[in-house]
């Protein structure tokens, strides 16, 4: 029998009609003969609203009591679907991440999934058609509720593909992955295929569609990912292992992130102990790096990275910690700045490409601060102010 | 060290400010060196606006789904409190239902508690000052989760203090327990004390303070409970076993209940397997029936029993299906009747209270339908419009 995991994002239920219409599209290919795990998040702004709400109460919320609030959000969510679901003759099963068997471990409020119950799952199909899993959300060893991090439910949905060995469908706003974003560059095409090891760069550098994390695990299980539309006709984009791309174009995609601040630190070179404390400490705060450089000059070691510009907050607590420790430690935060990165996995084989994105960058008088380079994507962090247009050159450059 | 289970309703948790006034007062329990256990139900009439928002999906909700919906209402009140508890500084522990070990048998929506592990929180004290568990709600055999019946969060602290084998204190609107509702009889006199016998009593009387099966449980366990206004001073009632009671009065209190109906069934005299399949099925239906009685004239046997008002639609449901086996079958409900009860845990010793009662309501031109009587109670069902009547005129006549 056919299975397949369908992840439905926060917008695609964000209210009872939706919810309705989905219901009816399930109710469909159940009658088709499949078998379906449907992950969704928290209605519509629902986690917002939670968290807003909070601020009314303390301003030092606690993360573990935090994480127990937000998972009320996908636990509506999951019961409302299945009451539908139910009324109209579907045999389906709600399921907390608790009841999914979702063991996390890390951060209340960060958790990756460490294990999930795919045995336990397997047995609910004896009696069920479809199975609802609350997105988001888990438990960790000591039994207390968790949320994963940013993009959560994707990673939910990938997770119980890979446990169910089974294809992921996720549907959201949009209609796939575009060469760039449409709202930036109307022109973009839609691909109707890509590698894991594109989408991973596209992820990572802050295309936005999916999540890292989602596109690893999916590759690492080797599951088949499809991003579409939710309740649309239009083909959307599968996301398929490397060999399985026939025709191999130079560059796929270019990709713009907002979302990242850069920070440059200064501190005496002879403090050999220095970095190794500093990288303890992003660890344990679960803050991601990015785009590392370093240089010595005669104020000592000059030290650059590029970061999520929502832990920047976090990053400052952290360096007025170490500040404690390393009394002449200097550190500046810049968060006008951008990444533009040019991505394609036939890059490593094809000359020209870095000449062509300098040159296009240069010929429009874009300055650039810093440049890294991976096997298949070059990045280059540009002021906010020229990302949109250095994206939109880019890909006339190389006809996206 | 003294401890205590403290439950405060939807209504005294109903908003922020509330919940902040709640903390501040738990916290200086804390400072008197108390561990406590806080159960609480969800914020005002959030259970009441998830039931609600159900009809906008679904005409036919099935009760699984139903109740997995619903204890996200506690879930967020207990996410809520232990914010702010753990931001002044009190070390507490959120638990939903399942977390706490709440472990129940029957109905979705109508669960019992069969049991808790108080070891579980026995053991969470090593860490924690308080704990906070979420009322109204357990899990099954299933591992599915559950809500209890009326008054659930009552019968969630109860059963607490019983596994924990401590004194239970109930904070309402009201302070303690009347001699009859104030509402109706504003004279009434409130008791310091009463005992397990008579509160019974006036619970299932439909006194509406406590529901029996707390106070069954608590009798049970021989565990005190006090009934009080959240964040009064005004002093309420406990709740003590019989012999702690010094001094005793012949009648204690009246009782007047609105929200039952009642029921008389006609059908032929030779089914003598009739009642055995009602009650079954009533059994199966988890109905509660009361002052049961029974006649045989030219028609056949003649029954009649008085019900909750809110099981009327799942009572003609099942009528329907009984008349399929017995089409002689004749039932009619009747909803504008009411009950009022007078108790007293000194009314067998003494003589002279029935033939007071009787008199009163003959005097005020009363008709009542039928009578039953327990050890120390009486009732009487009367028409809807002379339930308050009745009440007051009883309270003056046993100077309650």
């Amino acid at each position: 029998m056919k299975r397949s995991v369908l992840k439905f994002g926060g917008s695609s239920v964000a209210d009872f009609p939706k919810i309705k219409d989905i219901s009816l599209y399930l109710k469909e290919r159940i009658e088709k003969g499949e078998q379906l795990i449907v992950v969704v998040s928290a209605m519509g702004k629902t986690t917002d609203n939670l968290l807003a709400s909070v601020h009314d109460l303390t301003d030092n919320p606690n993360d573990k009591d935090l994480a127990m609030l937000l998972t009320t959000g996908e636990q509506q969510t999951i019961s409302f679907l299945s009451l539908v679901l139910n009324d109209i003759g579907v045999r389906a099963k709600p399921l907390t991440g608790y009841q999914a068997g979702i063991e996390t471990i890390g951060k209340h409020l960060k958790s990756k999934i460490s294990s999930i119950k795919g045995d336990l799952l397997e047995n609910l199909f004896e009696e069920h058609d479809l199975l609802i899993v609350a997105g988001f959300q888990g438990f960790n060893k000591e039994g207390e509720l968790t949320t994963l991090g940013r993009g959560g439910s994707d990673t939910t949905a990938v997770a119980i593909a890979s446990a169910m060995q089974c294809p992921c469908e996720i549907y959201t706003d949009v209609t796939g992955v575009y060469s760039t974003d449409p709202r930036i560059f109307p022109e973009a095409k839609r691909w109707d295929q890509i590698s894991f090891e594109e989408m991973m760069e596209m992820s990572a550098l802050g295309a936005g569609v999916l999540e890292t994390r989602s596109v690893e695990l999916a590759n690492n299980h080797n599951i088949p990912i499809y991003l579409g539309k939710t309740l649309s006709d239009e083909k959307g984009t599968w996301i398929v292992p490397n060999d399985q791309i026939l025709e191999r174009k130079a560059v796929t995609g270019v990709a713009l992130d907002k979302e990242m601040a850069h920070i440059t630190i200064t501190y005496p070179s002879h403090d050999r102990q220095f970095l190794s404390d500093l990288f303890k400490l992003l660890e344990d705060a679960e803050i991601n790096v990015d785009m590392i450089s370093q240089i010595q000059n005669q104020d000592g070691q000059q030290f650059s990275f590029t970061f999520k510009e929502s832990d920047e907050k976090e990053l400052i607590r952290l360096f007025n910690a170490l500040k404690e420790t390393y009394p002449d430690l200097y550190f500046k935060i810049e968060t006008t700045y951008c990444k533009v990165s040019v991505i394609g996995a036939g890059m490593r084989d094809m000359t020209g490409v870095a000449s062509k994105i300098f040159k296009t960058l240069l010929d429009a008088d874009i300055t650039f601060y810093q440049v890294t380079t991976s096997e298949i994507s070059v990045s280059y962090v540009v002021d906010e102010a020229n990302g949109e247009k250095a994206t939109r050159l880019l890909c006339q450059t190389f006809n996206l």
